[in-house]
């Protein structure tokens, strides 16, 4: 905090705003960051404080702060056409391309995408038309939503019920119809004695019964992350969507994958379902969409609800739901634009070349008495910090570990995010390996330091 | 239609797309209309064809479509900070600047700000925070909301749900507990021989009766737009908020403006509740915000509301509640550009100074024997077809009236809005005498070639 209080940015800040997702604790503590400007995967603060952010904003800066190339488009765009919509059978020339790149990039033939501002809103608007086609379908009852626990899909009402996270209770939700699984999480939610394999196979039966119990014409889809994201980097098990899967197809009921932190290179790939080899009927798409230079959302259709979907349409002659700036048309060229850099222009292959560098740094920090399980795909990972190692006991949560070596780190200069008992890291795609070892050197000594303290 | 329709824009629009709030009909008939730019309230789309946009893009680009300030102040930002979040904290100096500025203009003091990257996330976001509340201040069962029919608030469940439209009906929403009001529509909806004030009289008596049914402690908001925009252009009867806000006062039920279209200047003042001499306690932002520049919305909480949910939060210790790109430092760029373009560079003087003419005109055309009311306030404004002016005779549905004149504006290079059956004007802030000549005389045109069809 600065000594004029009452006009530093940080009082300013907490003048007018209403924090989301913000520990006020640490705020009260510590006041706001400001943050001004970035340089490559590093983001400067009103201060002059410099931060390496391993979390690449909020997993959607994957291609850094100052990308010339999207600044470049963003531009380039504004100076063509700055806005428009896509109502009415009128949109802009860049949203027509990025409608055909995502049909080309998707892991189906005869896609049809559906713009929007956000995940959430992809989220909520998949909801609407999985509701729409079931009245349209003779099948009105079909309208439940399975996910998992540990699951998150957006803060709307209705995304935020697909979330699986026990703070959604304080809004009085999830709204009734939305279903969570247990969380793939096999390091927590494995008995004592029971194989990897035998995990996913009971998850599977869990589906299985889910499904006899309610009944496979009341559910009208399955909503997975590939790597639950938010819920603390969570792989599945092996074998988990193979397993899933045929379940899901047998049974009539659409598997969605929601590809907003995986999508466009996060796990290797360009889609998580590419990673974890199974073939979803809908994608739903955010943040490194455009690396976070332009808020979009996107319903990517595969062949199946794009069909049947339009039939129902044609029936009724307008599909009444759009958004102001769904399908903007600078956010269609910074895309453009996104999604070259990612595929072709290198940070794809980027990804891939630093994923054992992240790995082997994880599995270092691993080593730790007070890490009890590193876990991870390409380029997203998470710490988990234990009491007891042996046990897997965690600290008392009034200890609030993981804020204070979030904290701790951003002493250093190192951003990283704090979730449950875990330490997520999620650098952008551009990492280089000074940059790789800069970020584990600062987090190492962050956990020496708190788990002193703590232990 | 090109000669080589596959490969047209047009087909490659139909070929990936899938339309939102478009009446198909009309796109099978006539194919897309993609475009690439704009030059001030004009849009040119890919085969040179060049329209007046009376329809202001979607009541958003009110400084026209190559406005030179917001394109520099886009441009400027994006070379300095091209993207970042309102998380854990941390934010950008342009949303600390931009919070500061809303609560500056906001019509109550001690303003706080959360922003979202559209209308319908900002409505989706209040209700979480009234449902938050509700628990939070050990009242569970307040979280019924009020609205109007034809008030559009959104497209997400929760916004959808309070829009009153019967469209809504093909998703099964609304969800329960949101509430319809009769629309204060005084033309369509008074009584034979009731006057303005007894209309106003009987929806003030509705109000209260719906909260003594349900009960005030059941009701978590009265949301509202000051004049309702995408149903159809309708300002209130006369003394409707007069009779209103004193109800909701005395029962303890906060009254939302809801300022998504109306906002920044459409009414003639900032506020529409400025216009209509209301104080509200929370106010939905959007649209006009960044002139359709960039995605944004943004609640803004009046100081009741502010400090409650501030207290909330401090017990819970963190509002998990956030969009991705809430408070996008471009976004703020933008919004801070267009809004000293709009309150202090003469936007909002020139829609004072056209609203005379604008008024003349869409009287003018009510002369015509087809056209049953004209109505509107600032530079927002309807007229409505009628088969028959002496009984207000709607035309048959299957005439699509609207959808004609729409159209026939079109093939003379004018974009106005068919809704329902009124034509629905909302030129941008920026319009000269001579455009608005232009938009006039191509809508009489149409009214007269369409009219002489299906009389």
């Amino acid at each position: 905090m600065s000594d004029h209080a009452t006009d530093s940015w940080e009082a300013r800040a907490a003048a007018h705003s209403f924090y989301g997702f913000t520990d006020m604790p640490t705020i009260h503590d510590r006041g706001t960051i400001v943050v001004t400007h970035g340089e490559g995967p590093y983001v400067v603060d009103t201060n002059g404080r410099r931060y390496l952010d391993a979390n690449s904003g909020l997993w959607n800066m994957v291609a850094g702060f100052d990308h010339p190339t999207l600044i470049e488009a963003a531009k380039a765009q504004y100076d063509r056409f700055p806005g428009y919509h896509a109502f009415f059978g009128r949109m802009s020339d860049q949203t027509v391309m990025l409608s055909e790149r995502l049909a080309d990039l998707a892991p189906f033939d005869g896609a049809r995408v559906f713009y929007t501002n956000s995940g959430s809103e992809a989220n909520d608007t998949l909801v609407k038309m999985l509701w729409f086609l079931a009245g349209a379908e003779r099948n009105p009852g079909r309208r439940k939503i399975l996910t998992r626990w540990g699951g998150y899909h957006g803060v709307t009402a209705v995304s935020a019920s697909m979330t699986g996270k026990p703070y959604n209770s304080i809004f009085g939700l999830p709204l009734s119809g939305f279903l969570h699984l247990t969380c793939p999480h096999y390091w927590r939610e494995g008995r004592e004695g029971e194989s990897e394999a035998d995990f996913t196979a009971r998850l599977a039966q869990e589906l299985e019964d889910t499904i006899a119990r309610e009944g496979a014409d009341t559910i009208a889809a399955f909503v997975a992350e590939p790597v639950i994201g938010a819920g603390g980097v969570i792989p599945p098990p092996e074998g988990y969507f193979q397993a899933v899967e045929p379940i899901l197809r047998r049974h009539g009921i659409p598997l969605v994958s929601d590809e907003v932190i995986c999508g466009f290179g996060r796990t290797g790939a360009v889609w998580g379902a590419e990673t974890y080899g199974f073939m979803p009927d809908a994608i739903i798409s955010s943040k490194a969409l455009t690396a976070g230079f332009f808020p979009m959302g996107a319903v990517i259709l595969g062949p199946d609800l794009a069909d049947r979907l339009g039939r129902a349409v044609e029936e009724i002659e307008e599909f009444p739901h759009g958004f102001t700036a769904s399908g903007h048309p600078v956010g269609c060229a910074v895309a453009l634009a996104a999604i070259d850099l990612i595929a072709d222009g290198g940070l794809l292959d980027n990804v891939r070349r630093q994923t054992p560098r992240f790995e082997a740094g994880l599995a270092a920090l691993a080593e730790h008495r007070n890490i009890g399980e590193w876990r991870g795909k390409g380029l997203m990972g998470a710490l988990e910090a234990v009491q007891n190692k042996a046990t897997r006991t965690p600290f008392a949560s009034d200890l609030s570990v993981s804020e204070r070596i979030a904290n701790t780190c951003t002493d250093h200069g190192l951003i990283c995010r704090p979730l449950g008992q875990s330490i997520v890291l999620c650098p952008p795609f551009t990492m280089t390996d000074a940059q790789m070892d800069e970020m584990f050197d600062k987090l190492s000594t962050a956990l020496d330091t708190v788990f002193a303290e703590v232990a």
